[in-house]
């Protein structure tokens, strides 16, 4: 006998929180497809020689390698050749370089898959984890216009999951770079490192920060430092303190064309974030969001909950200059955002925000004598017919047991059908949300089903 | 430069494929929904131990083993400690073992994953495919009632796809021994010999078979042979016919146990399908079904296209004794039905059944000049909350481009915002599938598109 077990790392579920995950999953492809963004999969097996295209790397160290068992007994040097996605993002590189003459651009894709990396052991941390990204695609060029799509996609995405408030935080690269290089620091690996210490102003407070930068590794002078620290910290307020701000940093001193650009990108992107309907409460500018320093360029991207901020971001992304440079001379620029579901999902059944789910099922047919049976089937098909998920008690059990186990697995109705019932060609229904019962013709059976499901569950 | 490509084996779909892809998908799992079956979904990765507790084997020598890339360097002797998941069977047994008691019974579930098989490289075959799984899993016994749910479930699905007819052919392993041993063909290896014969029937001819049968290596009886061959011929042309058949098999000969309870069985399916509405011309009882012998105990059922039969079963499954003896010492006997959906699609797309896709966009709301944007993006709000997956032309370019790309692309509407529709409130609409063109009032737009989307299609 063997110990059925997962490997460490995964996230599986019962039935009740998988319908929850599914659901969750459901209204992020509703509204990614909403938006206009167009289905991708990729196979979670790529070639290593195509995937690991950068050398070295925290991600490359995580990689899982896949071989076969004939594989296996040949491999002697060199890495196995295949591995597993670590992300969805090298996959859609070299998706769109592989099919780059097959697509329309702008290609605007969504892509909802696991991928797999191998974490260290740790709560909350996964190997296999979903991804869900959107990302659109330019050749040769790509309007910073698309930069505002993505957030509106977002908001209608957690606005859909009712997850709480939330803020999309948005920054733009270049107009850090600007703000850096006119406070005369101008190497950009200079400015990752200022960024690094001022990200851990949380954790160490403002002093020490301070004294970091202005002590004898970084050097800097006092009031150059009290600008930085001033500038990560803006967050505005609303969308007019959003322009203003970034008026009063164009107009506050010189001003280079990567601080003029950046601005001008951020007050387009924020302008066609509200005229896409986005109520200025769930987005602001935020400068201290940076992301991955070495690959986006433009404008980026953080979402977190109004209400559990230790949660982090829950969406994140950015402008990109371009795709896919180890697979085509294409120049190939985009803008993507991602949401980490798998953690998102641990993280707010953690914090015990999920609630209570009802079943995908929402209607048992009981079944109170065994020739009673074909009657429940022929009842459960015109359920079907009508479009309601039906279970049938297959096999005649107490009628009490039956009510049990609709009611602990979250099914709404169950449906009576005794002798009486059979004759007068009614059927009996109990609503386990409402607690309430009734009796109805068979032929209105689905129709009053409809009206009681569109009803609101508010008692009187 | 590093030539982008995916592994052999594997699909990957362009936007328009994928998106025929996902609906097949959804249609599965809408109907698997509609009858009560419950989402599960398993890690790819398993623990290798756990995994392969049945050494040797066709399978396990197609297994696919995962390691990082710190286990490859450690790795020196035995097999890595992750596999990837050849079916859903296994990762099932292991899945109800381990959650036995979270779990009511019978559990119903269904899954839709992908599974990797390291197979031999052939056109259409593959090694990354999903496969679309339902079973109901017993505790301690399982009522052969539920052996009719899965073919009902199995013709919502197969109706809904619209692929064509289809007939879901139904046998009984009981029913089969029972008519060898009557026969005195009593061991068991042996009827799987003469099983595998029979199987070259189309291929051989009946002559060759025959000859095989009668000849020196079985040695069996002319006029068994002659018995055997008619058995396996058995097709039901109607619901009448197929019980009329069973109880011919019955009154025919001695009746042993295996062969009455197989009948019995198998009647008892098949008077249960008929009462869940599904035609006669959609099911039939089919003698030659033998399925995995080692594995399947009861009911077995396999499904082919009418018109299709070169492409083979597309559906298959049947009934088991006991689902996860290596896990657990509960008995768990079960049902279930499996469709290889990546197998099926890309027959399907070699026959050329696919047809011509619409993309999931239905609307694309065009830009005749940049200062037009804000309005477009507001009526693209208005129909994105009405329900319509609508894209927004972000950058002007000529009208004819932005027609050709909703053309090229399946989109139906094109709204087109001019000069005078701004000023007069109204968006031009056409409709590229009706070739028709009209004019309506913006606040009326989303109301109209349900309308001409409800209307059939049929040009007068």
């Amino acid at each position: 006998m063997i110990k059925p077990r997962t490997p460490a790392g995964v996230l599986e579920l019962l039935p009740p929180d998988q319908i929850a995950f599914q659901r969750m999953l459901d209204v992020i492809r509703r509204n990614f497809e909403r938006f206009g963004f167009l289905p991708v999969e990729t196979p979670v097996m790529e070639l290593s020689e195509v995937l690991l295209t950068k050398s070295g790397g925290e991600t490359e160290r995580q990689v899982y390698f896949a071989q076969s068992t004939g594989a296996l007994e040949k491999a002697a040097d060199g890495l196995p050749e295949l591995a597993l996605r670590f992300d969805l993002t090298v996959p859609l590189a070299r998706y769109v370089a592989e099919h780059e003459h097959d697509l329309a651009f702008p290609f605007r894709r969504y892509q909802m898959q696991r991928v797999y990396r191998g974490e260290r052991q740790q709560r909350g941390r996964f190997r296999e984890f979903y991804q869900c990204d959107i990302d659109v695609i330019g050749k040769d060029a790509l309007s910073v216009r698309f930069d505002a799509e993505l957030p509106a996609t977002i908001h209608a995405v957690f606005s859909e999951l009712a997850i709480g408030a939330f803020t999309i935080h948005l920054n733009n690269r270049k107009l850090m770079r600007g703000f850096f290089e006119r406070e005369g620091v101008a190497d950009p690996e200079l400015q990752a490192l200022v960024l690094r210490e001022v990200d851990k102003l949380d954790k160490r407070g403002t002093a020490a920060v301070r004294e970091t930068l202005t002590g004898e590794g970084f050097g800097l002078r006092s009031d150059v430092v009290d600008r930085i620290l001033a500038f990560v910290e803006i967050r505005s307020t609303s969308h007019a303190d959003a322009i203003g701000t970034l008026d009063r940093l164009v107009a506050e001193g010189d001003v280079n064309a990567s601080l003029a650009t950046g601005a001008a990108e951020l007050r387009e992107v924020l302008e066609l974030v509200r005229a896409m309907g986005v109520p200025e409460s769930s987005y602001a500018l935020n400068l201290s969001i940076a992301r991955g320093l070495d690959y986006y360029t433009g404008t980026v991207y953080e979402t977190t909950l109004d209400d559990y901020p230790q949660i982090g971001s829950i969406c994140s992304g950015g402008r990109y200059e371009n795709l896919a440079s180890h697979y085509t001379k294409s120049k190939l620029p985009g803008v993507g955002i991602s949401i980490g579901l798998t953690r998102l999902f641990w993280q707010l059944r953690e914090a015990g925000l999920l609630g209570r789910v009802e079943s995908t099922v929402q209607v048992l047919v009981t079944q109170m004598d065994a020739a009673h049976l074909p009657h429940c089937l022929a009842v459960a098909s015109e359920l079907r017919h009508a479009g309601f998920n039906t279970e049938v008690v297959m096999e005649a059990s107490k009628i009490a047991k039956q009510f049990r186990y609709a009611d602990r697995s979250g099914i709404r109705f169950v449906v009576v059908l005794g002798d009486d019932e059979i004759a007068g060609n009614t059927v009996t229904v109990k609503d386990l949300r409402r607690e309430d019962q009734f009796q109805v013709g068979r032929a209105e059976l689905a129709s009053t089903l409809r009206v009681e499901l569109a009803q609101p569950l508010v008692r009187t």
